[in-house]
Protein backbone atom coordinates (compact mmCIF):
# COMPACT_ATOMS: atom_id res chain seq x y z
CA UNK A 1 0.00 0.00 0.00
CA UNK A 2 1.41 3.49 -0.84
CA UNK A 3 0.48 7.21 -0.72
CA UNK A 4 -0.25 8.36 -4.01
CA UNK A 5 -0.97 12.76 -4.14
CA UNK A 6 -1.87 14.52 -7.20
CA UNK A 7 -2.78 17.90 -8.69
CA UNK A 8 -4.88 19.10 -11.18
CA UNK A 9 -4.71 22.86 -12.54
CA UNK A 10 -6.20 22.56 -15.76
CA UNK A 11 -9.90 21.76 -16.70
CA UNK A 12 -9.53 19.58 -19.97
CA UNK A 13 -10.70 16.61 -20.86
CA UNK A 14 -7.19 14.82 -20.87
CA UNK A 15 -5.89 16.49 -17.37
CA UNK A 16 -9.28 15.44 -16.10
CA UNK A 17 -9.38 11.91 -17.06
CA UNK A 18 -6.10 11.02 -16.23
CA UNK A 19 -5.83 11.40 -12.80
CA UNK A 20 -9.02 9.68 -12.08
CA UNK A 21 -7.80 6.28 -14.49
CA UNK A 22 -4.90 6.29 -12.26
CA UNK A 23 -6.73 7.27 -8.98
CA UNK A 24 -9.35 4.15 -9.75
CA UNK A 25 -6.38 1.99 -10.59
CA UNK A 26 -4.49 2.60 -7.15
CA UNK A 27 -7.33 2.90 -4.87
CA UNK A 28 -8.70 -0.66 -6.55
CA UNK A 29 -5.76 -2.33 -5.17
CA UNK A 30 -5.38 -0.50 -1.65
CA UNK A 31 -3.18 2.59 -2.15
CA UNK A 32 -4.18 5.77 -0.59
CA UNK A 33 -5.18 8.74 -3.13
CA UNK A 34 -5.39 12.29 -2.33
CA UNK A 35 -6.32 14.68 -5.89
CA UNK A 36 -5.91 18.23 -5.71
CA UNK A 37 -7.77 21.18 -7.71
CA UNK A 38 -6.29 24.00 -8.48
CA UNK A 39 -6.04 26.76 -10.79
CA UNK A 40 -8.28 25.71 -13.57
CA UNK A 41 -8.51 22.40 -12.16
CA UNK A 42 -11.13 23.64 -9.29
CA UNK A 43 -13.79 23.72 -12.07
CA UNK A 44 -13.63 19.81 -12.43
CA UNK A 45 -14.77 19.20 -8.47
CA UNK A 46 -18.07 21.67 -8.99
CA UNK A 47 -21.51 20.51 -10.13
CA UNK A 48 -21.16 21.72 -13.34
CA UNK A 49 -18.11 19.75 -14.59
CA UNK A 50 -18.32 19.17 -18.12
CA UNK A 51 -14.65 18.53 -19.28
CA UNK A 52 -13.52 18.79 -23.25
CA UNK A 53 -10.82 18.25 -25.02
CA UNK A 54 -8.25 21.07 -25.70
CA UNK A 55 -7.61 23.67 -28.24
CA UNK A 56 -8.84 22.56 -31.58
CA UNK A 57 -9.45 19.44 -30.77
CA UNK A 58 -11.89 20.35 -28.67
CA UNK A 59 -14.79 19.11 -31.29
CA UNK A 60 -13.57 15.72 -31.16
CA UNK A 61 -14.63 15.47 -27.61
CA UNK A 62 -18.10 13.60 -28.10
CA UNK A 63 -15.97 10.98 -30.18
CA UNK A 64 -13.74 10.40 -27.64
CA UNK A 65 -15.90 9.96 -24.89
CA UNK A 66 -17.50 6.90 -27.18
CA UNK A 67 -14.10 5.50 -27.54
CA UNK A 68 -13.76 5.87 -23.68
CA UNK A 69 -16.99 3.61 -23.41
CA UNK A 70 -15.65 1.11 -25.73
CA UNK A 71 -12.94 0.72 -23.34
CA UNK A 72 -15.42 0.35 -20.33
CA UNK A 73 -14.49 4.13 -19.21
CA UNK A 74 -17.60 5.68 -18.04
CA UNK A 75 -18.35 9.76 -18.05
CA UNK A 76 -17.04 12.21 -16.06
CA UNK A 77 -19.08 12.32 -13.45
CA UNK A 78 -19.36 8.18 -13.60
CA UNK A 79 -15.86 8.14 -13.00
CA UNK A 80 -15.78 10.63 -10.42
CA UNK A 81 -18.51 8.70 -8.30
CA UNK A 82 -16.55 5.36 -8.87
CA UNK A 83 -13.12 7.16 -7.56
CA UNK A 84 -15.63 8.76 -4.47
CA UNK A 85 -16.58 5.17 -3.53
CA UNK A 86 -13.29 3.54 -3.94
CA UNK A 87 -12.29 5.84 -1.41
CA UNK A 88 -10.03 8.76 -2.80
CA UNK A 89 -9.77 11.97 -1.54
CA UNK A 90 -10.85 15.12 -3.41
CA UNK A 91 -9.41 18.77 -2.75
CA UNK A 92 -10.55 22.27 -4.02
CA UNK A 93 -7.76 25.02 -3.77
CA UNK A 94 -8.48 27.50 -1.06
CA UNK A 95 -6.91 29.91 -2.36
CA UNK A 96 -8.13 29.70 -6.01
CA UNK A 97 -11.59 29.14 -5.30
CA UNK A 98 -11.78 32.57 -5.32
CA UNK A 99 -10.08 33.30 -7.82
CA UNK A 100 -12.04 31.21 -10.04
CA UNK A 101 -15.22 32.57 -8.37
CA UNK A 102 -16.12 28.84 -6.88
CA UNK A 103 -18.13 28.92 -3.95
CA UNK A 104 -18.15 25.69 -1.10
CA UNK A 105 -21.41 25.09 -2.11
CA UNK A 106 -20.68 24.11 -6.14
CA UNK A 107 -18.68 21.94 -4.64
CA UNK A 108 -19.45 18.33 -5.48
CA UNK A 109 -20.22 16.08 -2.95
CA UNK A 110 -17.27 15.19 -0.13
CA UNK A 111 -14.23 17.48 -1.71
CA UNK A 112 -12.79 19.38 1.35
CA UNK A 113 -11.08 22.33 1.00
CA UNK A 114 -7.59 22.54 1.22
CA UNK A 115 -4.92 25.62 1.52
CA UNK A 116 -1.24 25.31 0.06
CA UNK A 117 0.16 24.34 3.00
CA UNK A 118 -1.83 21.00 4.16
CA UNK A 119 -1.49 20.31 0.32
CA UNK A 120 2.00 20.17 0.54
CA UNK A 121 1.94 18.22 3.52
CA UNK A 122 0.28 15.05 1.60
CA UNK A 123 3.38 15.92 -1.60
CA UNK A 124 5.76 15.32 1.32
CA UNK A 125 4.45 12.55 2.93
CA UNK A 126 2.98 10.38 -0.65
CA UNK A 127 5.13 7.71 -2.30
CA UNK A 128 4.82 9.29 -5.16
CA UNK A 129 3.26 13.09 -6.35
CA UNK A 130 2.28 13.81 -10.11
CA UNK A 131 1.16 17.20 -10.70
CA UNK A 132 -0.69 16.16 -14.16
CA UNK A 133 -0.76 19.68 -15.69
CA UNK B 1 11.24 20.13 7.28
CA UNK B 2 11.44 18.86 3.95
CA UNK B 3 13.36 19.63 0.92
CA UNK B 4 10.65 20.36 -2.56
CA UNK B 5 11.62 20.55 -5.80
CA UNK B 6 9.43 22.06 -8.69
CA UNK B 7 10.37 22.81 -12.52
CA UNK B 8 8.57 25.46 -14.70
CA UNK B 9 8.60 25.29 -18.21
CA UNK B 10 5.54 27.04 -19.63
CA UNK B 11 5.52 30.44 -19.25
CA UNK B 12 1.74 31.51 -18.74
CA UNK B 13 0.10 33.35 -15.60
CA UNK B 14 -0.82 30.16 -13.94
CA UNK B 15 2.30 27.99 -14.49
CA UNK B 16 3.82 31.27 -12.67
CA UNK B 17 2.39 31.83 -9.61
CA UNK B 18 1.28 28.36 -8.73
CA UNK B 19 5.26 27.38 -8.09
CA UNK B 20 5.46 31.04 -6.14
CA UNK B 21 2.68 30.61 -4.01
CA UNK B 22 3.36 26.95 -2.65
CA UNK B 23 7.07 28.02 -2.47
CA UNK B 24 6.25 31.17 -0.67
CA UNK B 25 3.64 28.88 1.73
CA UNK B 26 6.50 25.65 2.37
CA UNK B 27 9.31 28.42 2.52
CA UNK B 28 7.39 30.32 5.76
CA UNK B 29 7.03 26.96 7.36
CA UNK B 30 10.87 26.09 6.88
CA UNK B 31 10.93 23.61 4.11
CA UNK B 32 14.11 24.40 1.60
CA UNK B 33 12.44 25.19 -1.66
CA UNK B 34 14.26 24.62 -4.90
CA UNK B 35 12.27 26.40 -8.46
CA UNK B 36 14.12 24.86 -11.59
CA UNK B 37 12.98 26.88 -15.12
CA UNK B 38 13.23 25.56 -18.37
CA UNK B 39 11.53 26.12 -22.02
CA UNK B 40 9.06 28.68 -22.25
CA UNK B 41 9.59 28.69 -18.44
CA UNK B 42 12.44 30.62 -18.41
CA UNK B 43 11.43 34.04 -19.10
CA UNK B 44 9.97 33.75 -15.79
CA UNK B 45 13.23 34.78 -14.11
CA UNK B 46 14.17 37.33 -16.72
CA UNK B 47 13.49 40.82 -15.85
CA UNK B 48 11.32 41.21 -18.61
CA UNK B 49 9.00 38.78 -16.69
CA UNK B 50 4.98 40.05 -17.17
CA UNK B 51 3.14 36.17 -17.82
CA UNK B 52 -0.61 36.53 -19.14
CA UNK B 53 -2.93 33.85 -18.74
CA UNK B 54 -3.07 30.88 -21.53
CA UNK B 55 -4.94 31.64 -24.83
CA UNK B 56 -7.95 32.86 -24.74
CA UNK B 57 -8.13 33.90 -21.12
CA UNK B 58 -5.20 36.08 -21.99
CA UNK B 59 -7.59 39.22 -21.93
CA UNK B 60 -8.48 38.73 -18.10
CA UNK B 61 -5.19 39.18 -16.66
CA UNK B 62 -5.70 42.18 -15.22
CA UNK B 63 -8.97 40.95 -13.58
CA UNK B 64 -7.28 37.97 -12.36
CA UNK B 65 -4.50 40.26 -10.69
CA UNK B 66 -7.10 42.39 -9.09
CA UNK B 67 -8.65 39.42 -7.44
CA UNK B 68 -5.46 38.09 -6.66
CA UNK B 69 -4.56 41.20 -5.18
CA UNK B 70 -7.88 40.91 -3.12
CA UNK B 71 -7.14 37.65 -1.42
CA UNK B 72 -3.46 38.92 -0.63
CA UNK B 73 -1.10 37.87 -3.36
CA UNK B 74 0.92 40.46 -5.00
CA UNK B 75 1.97 41.16 -8.68
CA UNK B 76 4.48 38.66 -10.08
CA UNK B 77 7.67 40.85 -8.95
CA UNK B 78 6.57 41.42 -5.66
CA UNK B 79 5.52 37.87 -5.32
CA UNK B 80 8.98 36.77 -6.93
CA UNK B 81 11.03 39.12 -4.13
CA UNK B 82 8.71 37.86 -1.50
CA UNK B 83 9.99 33.84 -2.21
CA UNK B 84 13.94 35.31 -2.57
CA UNK B 85 13.64 36.95 0.95
CA UNK B 86 12.31 33.81 1.76
CA UNK B 87 15.10 32.03 1.27
CA UNK B 88 14.00 29.94 -2.15
CA UNK B 89 16.40 29.02 -4.50
CA UNK B 90 15.47 29.99 -8.19
CA UNK B 91 17.43 28.44 -11.46
CA UNK B 92 17.30 28.72 -14.97
CA UNK B 93 18.13 25.85 -17.02
CA UNK B 94 21.36 26.19 -19.00
CA UNK B 95 21.03 24.01 -21.83
CA UNK B 96 17.40 26.39 -22.26
CA UNK B 97 18.75 29.54 -21.87
CA UNK B 98 20.46 28.91 -25.39
CA UNK B 99 17.26 27.65 -27.23
CA UNK B 100 15.34 31.12 -25.44
CA UNK B 101 18.22 33.56 -26.18
CA UNK B 102 18.19 34.46 -22.18
CA UNK B 103 21.39 35.80 -21.59
CA UNK B 104 22.91 35.49 -18.06
CA UNK B 105 23.32 39.20 -17.58
CA UNK B 106 18.94 39.28 -18.68
CA UNK B 107 18.42 36.90 -15.53
CA UNK B 108 16.54 38.72 -12.30
CA UNK B 109 19.11 38.74 -9.36
CA UNK B 110 20.35 35.99 -7.18
CA UNK B 111 18.74 33.47 -9.83
CA UNK B 112 21.64 31.01 -11.12
CA UNK B 113 22.24 28.89 -14.25
CA UNK B 114 22.18 25.01 -13.44
CA UNK B 115 22.15 22.10 -15.73
CA UNK B 116 20.38 18.69 -16.34
CA UNK B 117 22.34 16.52 -14.42
CA UNK B 118 22.22 19.02 -11.08
CA UNK B 119 18.73 19.30 -11.69
CA UNK B 120 17.48 15.56 -11.41
CA UNK B 121 20.36 15.57 -8.38
CA UNK B 122 18.19 17.84 -6.74
CA UNK B 123 14.86 16.12 -8.00
CA UNK B 124 16.37 12.49 -6.42
CA UNK B 125 17.12 14.53 -2.94
CA UNK B 126 13.80 16.03 -2.73
CA UNK B 127 10.81 14.34 -0.57
CA UNK B 128 8.43 16.08 -3.06
CA UNK B 129 9.27 16.83 -6.79
CA UNK B 130 6.70 18.76 -8.68
CA UNK B 131 6.41 19.13 -12.44
CA UNK B 132 4.76 22.38 -12.60
CA UNK B 133 3.93 22.23 -16.39
CA UNK C 1 22.52 5.55 -8.69
CA UNK C 2 18.62 6.31 -8.98
CA UNK C 3 15.56 5.10 -10.52
CA UNK C 4 13.49 8.25 -12.69
CA UNK C 5 10.55 8.00 -13.78
CA UNK C 6 8.49 10.14 -16.20
CA UNK C 7 5.28 10.85 -17.53
CA UNK C 8 4.84 12.58 -21.20
CA UNK C 9 0.96 13.22 -21.55
CA UNK C 10 1.42 15.87 -24.80
CA UNK C 11 2.53 15.57 -27.63
CA UNK C 12 4.37 19.42 -28.55
CA UNK C 13 7.78 19.62 -28.99
CA UNK C 14 8.98 21.15 -25.51
CA UNK C 15 7.44 18.19 -24.03
CA UNK C 16 8.92 15.37 -26.51
CA UNK C 17 12.67 16.89 -25.71
CA UNK C 18 12.65 17.85 -21.90
CA UNK C 19 12.01 13.87 -20.97
CA UNK C 20 14.75 12.72 -23.23
CA UNK C 21 17.11 15.33 -22.64
CA UNK C 22 16.63 14.78 -18.17
CA UNK C 23 16.42 10.88 -19.42
CA UNK C 24 19.91 10.82 -21.60
CA UNK C 25 21.91 13.08 -18.81
CA UNK C 26 20.15 10.78 -16.12
CA UNK C 27 20.98 7.46 -17.83
CA UNK C 28 24.68 8.77 -19.20
CA UNK C 29 25.21 9.01 -15.06
CA UNK C 30 24.18 5.79 -13.98
CA UNK C 31 20.46 6.11 -13.14
CA UNK C 32 17.85 3.55 -14.41
CA UNK C 33 14.83 5.57 -16.54
CA UNK C 34 11.13 4.86 -17.42
CA UNK C 35 9.17 6.96 -19.54
CA UNK C 36 5.44 6.50 -19.88
CA UNK C 37 3.57 7.74 -23.14
CA UNK C 38 -0.34 8.44 -22.53
CA UNK C 39 -2.90 10.56 -23.97
CA UNK C 40 -1.23 13.04 -26.72
CA UNK C 41 2.00 11.96 -25.71
CA UNK C 42 1.52 8.56 -27.15
CA UNK C 43 2.25 9.39 -30.70
CA UNK C 44 5.68 10.32 -29.61
CA UNK C 45 6.52 6.64 -29.16
CA UNK C 46 5.40 5.89 -32.80
CA UNK C 47 6.91 5.82 -36.20
CA UNK C 48 5.25 8.83 -37.10
CA UNK C 49 6.16 10.94 -34.38
CA UNK C 50 7.68 14.64 -35.43
CA UNK C 51 6.63 16.71 -32.32
CA UNK C 52 6.04 20.55 -33.44
CA UNK C 53 5.83 23.77 -31.27
CA UNK C 54 3.01 24.58 -29.33
CA UNK C 55 -0.11 26.80 -30.78
CA UNK C 56 0.96 30.12 -32.65
CA UNK C 57 4.29 29.28 -31.85
CA UNK C 58 4.28 25.70 -34.42
CA UNK C 59 5.90 28.07 -37.29
CA UNK C 60 8.95 28.16 -35.37
CA UNK C 61 9.67 24.45 -34.92
CA UNK C 62 13.03 24.59 -37.21
CA UNK C 63 14.29 27.76 -35.92
CA UNK C 64 14.43 26.08 -32.56
CA UNK C 65 15.37 22.40 -34.23
CA UNK C 66 18.59 24.46 -35.94
CA UNK C 67 19.19 26.09 -32.92
CA UNK C 68 19.27 22.95 -30.78
CA UNK C 69 21.81 21.65 -33.19
CA UNK C 70 23.48 24.52 -32.33
CA UNK C 71 24.03 23.32 -28.88
CA UNK C 72 24.57 19.49 -29.67
CA UNK C 73 21.03 18.14 -29.07
CA UNK C 74 20.15 16.03 -32.32
CA UNK C 75 16.54 15.70 -34.03
CA UNK C 76 13.81 13.81 -32.18
CA UNK C 77 14.34 10.55 -33.72
CA UNK C 78 18.06 10.85 -33.30
CA UNK C 79 17.62 11.78 -29.31
CA UNK C 80 15.34 8.87 -28.94
CA UNK C 81 17.32 6.37 -30.30
CA UNK C 82 20.52 8.09 -28.29
CA UNK C 83 18.58 7.49 -25.02
CA UNK C 84 17.59 3.65 -26.21
CA UNK C 85 21.35 3.13 -26.77
CA UNK C 86 21.71 4.78 -23.07
CA UNK C 87 19.18 2.04 -21.35
CA UNK C 88 16.37 4.10 -21.20
CA UNK C 89 12.45 2.40 -21.34
CA UNK C 90 9.91 3.33 -22.64
CA UNK C 91 6.40 2.49 -22.25
CA UNK C 92 3.19 3.33 -24.60
CA UNK C 93 -0.23 3.15 -22.17
CA UNK C 94 -2.44 0.86 -23.16
CA UNK C 95 -5.86 2.47 -22.60
CA UNK C 96 -4.71 5.25 -24.80
CA UNK C 97 -3.59 3.19 -27.37
CA UNK C 98 -7.10 2.23 -27.83
CA UNK C 99 -8.20 5.82 -27.74
CA UNK C 100 -5.20 7.75 -30.18
CA UNK C 101 -5.85 4.76 -32.48
CA UNK C 102 -2.07 3.33 -31.88
CA UNK C 103 -1.60 -0.24 -32.77
CA UNK C 104 1.34 -2.03 -31.26
CA UNK C 105 2.61 -2.14 -34.73
CA UNK C 106 2.83 1.11 -34.60
CA UNK C 107 5.23 1.94 -31.79
CA UNK C 108 9.06 2.39 -32.40
CA UNK C 109 11.14 -0.64 -31.82
CA UNK C 110 11.75 -1.52 -27.92
CA UNK C 111 8.46 0.46 -27.01
CA UNK C 112 6.43 -1.71 -24.32
CA UNK C 113 3.10 -1.40 -23.14
CA UNK C 114 1.85 -0.70 -20.09
CA UNK C 115 -1.14 -0.56 -18.04
CA UNK C 116 -1.83 1.79 -15.42
CA UNK C 117 -1.35 0.05 -12.37
CA UNK C 118 2.39 -0.99 -13.41
CA UNK C 119 3.35 2.62 -14.04
CA UNK C 120 2.15 3.48 -10.52
CA UNK C 121 4.26 0.93 -8.82
CA UNK C 122 7.20 2.37 -11.20
CA UNK C 123 6.14 5.81 -9.70
CA UNK C 124 5.98 4.61 -6.04
CA UNK C 125 9.42 2.61 -6.23
CA UNK C 126 11.05 5.63 -8.45
CA UNK C 127 13.11 8.73 -5.93
CA UNK C 128 11.85 11.03 -8.63
CA UNK C 129 8.58 11.27 -10.57
CA UNK C 130 8.55 14.22 -13.19
CA UNK C 131 4.58 14.03 -14.77
CA UNK C 132 6.11 16.81 -17.62
CA UNK C 133 2.74 17.73 -19.00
Amino acid sequence: MAKICMVVSEGTFDKAYMPLIMANTAAASGDEVHIFYSFFGTKLVTKKANPKLPGMFRLFTGMFQKKMKAVGIGNYMETFKQAQELGVNFYACSTTMDLMGVKKEDLLPNVKVLGAAAFLKLAVESEATLFIG
